[in-house]
């Protein structure tokens, strides 16, 4: 469909592997990824559990310049937090649709989000013929924000690393930081589902993989500059049971 | 191997997830894709359990400005019927066939059908120098066609959406009006593996999944127009256990 | 992030499905594919175990005028060796390192390796430019060459074709015809782990898989033109358990 609108447009597929319907992951995949891009990237994301009832479509612009269209769900989540809101719009159907299609009610993505942002992409429309302009907002999922309190840094685990199963947190460097804990360090690390407490022990804090003998755990700043757990040549995910999603917290003190 | 033909054709992976030797489920995917693309455009499908065997290497022109590279033994059943026979070429492997490959029995997706695909795309070769014409036919496998009669709409399940489990008949919007279903109305609908009914029960027609409540089935359109079956927020196909090839058939009634 | 550095570029992705650590595995799809890639192509190939540790982060130029950037820790055995070593530079990371990524330690592959492979590709950079020149030679991983010897031929099963369960050997055609097997020939085969025999037993030499009937044996040779096992229609791998790696041998004689 966005190949019709204009063979010269340059298509990515940054994943098809979101689990079904795992609005969160979406919103992290996007914040992942969207800063790499230049601005004026446009981004379509159809994760969208709801499609056919109430929910919106929408194009958000950031402040830095890029382009998300997708069912205004909670997928915007991050981006809009990270990247900043510059607009909102909402497509108007009406016009963003490809031809022939009206009498689809289950394939959006298609028929809606590719059509739409491959000509926002083209320059076959601009930003403000998207649709009418919406407040500046967008549906956001709550979340755990990482914290330092008391000599302890709290966090969850937004996503997995599923290749290697390792453990990726919200800890950020410079929360980490406050924790004041020395390259090579054993720290105590606790990592809960609700109540439940589903690992309990001393990881040394180190760059990297190699600091560490295989089979042994670290704890690395990840490629997204936040706490990470892992196994070196190993899986922790596996190991020790370990999931991600807002029912997962962590703990970490000296 | 295409690159080396030219490095400014625009490739894409349509698939490489069709199940060894599923020739139907090939025919399937291209019929559900091609008439997205542009005319002009070279579809390569290499699904060939009788590589090496006495099978034709066809590049099919429809009546739609489609071409498609294939070994001839099902693979066109569908596009050919749906797009139209314009010509059929037989390869001409003396010309047509990467350099240096006359060794090579079992790569012709390589060596033959990416190569030839290649070239017809960049203008290297014409339609007409792919090789001689053949009557304007293609192997076609057989399949029960969508039929109403009796107050009933009989069909087939081609393929299953099997990243959510749902359902693909192949009843089209127009044979399944004749039952003159309302919205909202329930259908009973029987779904047998040759003799053997698989499912049997009453399910709401909507326009979407968001028009039933999550956990139950619901029947609509999908973004092929044709009789969907699905649980909104589940996996049908894995609750009633339910395939998709020849031998799956489909029955709705009021 | 390659395309940061120029939206120009042609990128393709050649796997991201090689198992974790598997630096063999990555040696042999780099060598399985470089050769139809024209002159002047950039590879990068990030399977890092040792992230973090002395192993060299390199660009290899070979013979036939490609580059190789990837950590110098195995992944060039086969490439340096069928392609030749034309020069090797080591990455300065202080000139070719995407900007402010100096705290990330465990992402090479996106910091360091991608950005200079698209810095290289694009013409930001000279392969002079890459860093200082290093001695002509690469880490290599010892495997079992294929040869021929009083009547018997001895090889090693690199890899396996995943999809169908094919068993590639890296016996190629020159070794292979010294047994003077003649076409339709049943050779007698034994695959070893190690001491242990896995299987044995005579298989047809044929040109294809349709020479022999559903479900039965053969011996051909594959799209690199090296000995190969396989089931017509069925999975040898699975069948027979056989596996891949520098632990498993085959003899072959007649």
């Amino acid at each position: 469909v966005a190949n019709s609108v204009s063979p010269d447009l340059h298509i990515f597929d940054l994943t098809h592997e979101i689990p079904p319907f795992n609005i969160w992951e979406a919103a992290f995949r996007l914040h992942q990824t969207a800063a790499y891009w230049p601005a004026g990237t446009v981004f379509v994301s159809v994760v969208d559990p709801g499609v056919g009832t109430e929910r919106k479509s929408v194009v958000l612009k950031t402040k830095s310049g890029h382009y998300f269209v997708t069912p205004d769900n909670g997928t915007l989540t991050l981006v809009a937090e990270n990247l900043g809101i510059a607009a909102v719009r909402e497509i108007d159907e009406t016009v963003n649709r490809r031809a022939d299609s009206e009498l689809n009610y289950t394939f959006h993505g298609r028929d809606v989000y590719a059509f739409t942002g491959a000509r926002l992409a083209a320059g076959v429309i601009t930003f403000e013929q998207v649709g009418p302009e919406l407040p500046p907002q967008v549906v956001s999922i709550p979340y755990q924000k990482p914290r330092f309190e008391n000599g302890v840094v709290y966090g969850a685990i937004p996503v997995l690393d599923p290749q290697y199963g390792n453990i990726w947190t919200n800890i950020d460097r410079e929360v980490f930081n406050q924790l004041s804990a020395q390259n090579g360090e054993e720290v105590a690390v606790k990592i809960s589902r609700g109540k439940q407490v589903v690992f309990e022990g001393r990881i040394p804090f180190v760059n990297t993989f190699g600091d560490v003998p295989e089979g042994k755990t670290l704890l690395y700043l990840n490629s997204l500059n936040t706490v990470s757990f892992a196994i070196n040549m190993g899986n922790f995910a596996e190991a020790y049971g370990i999931g991600s999603g807002p029912e997962w917290g962590v703990e970490i003190c000296r």
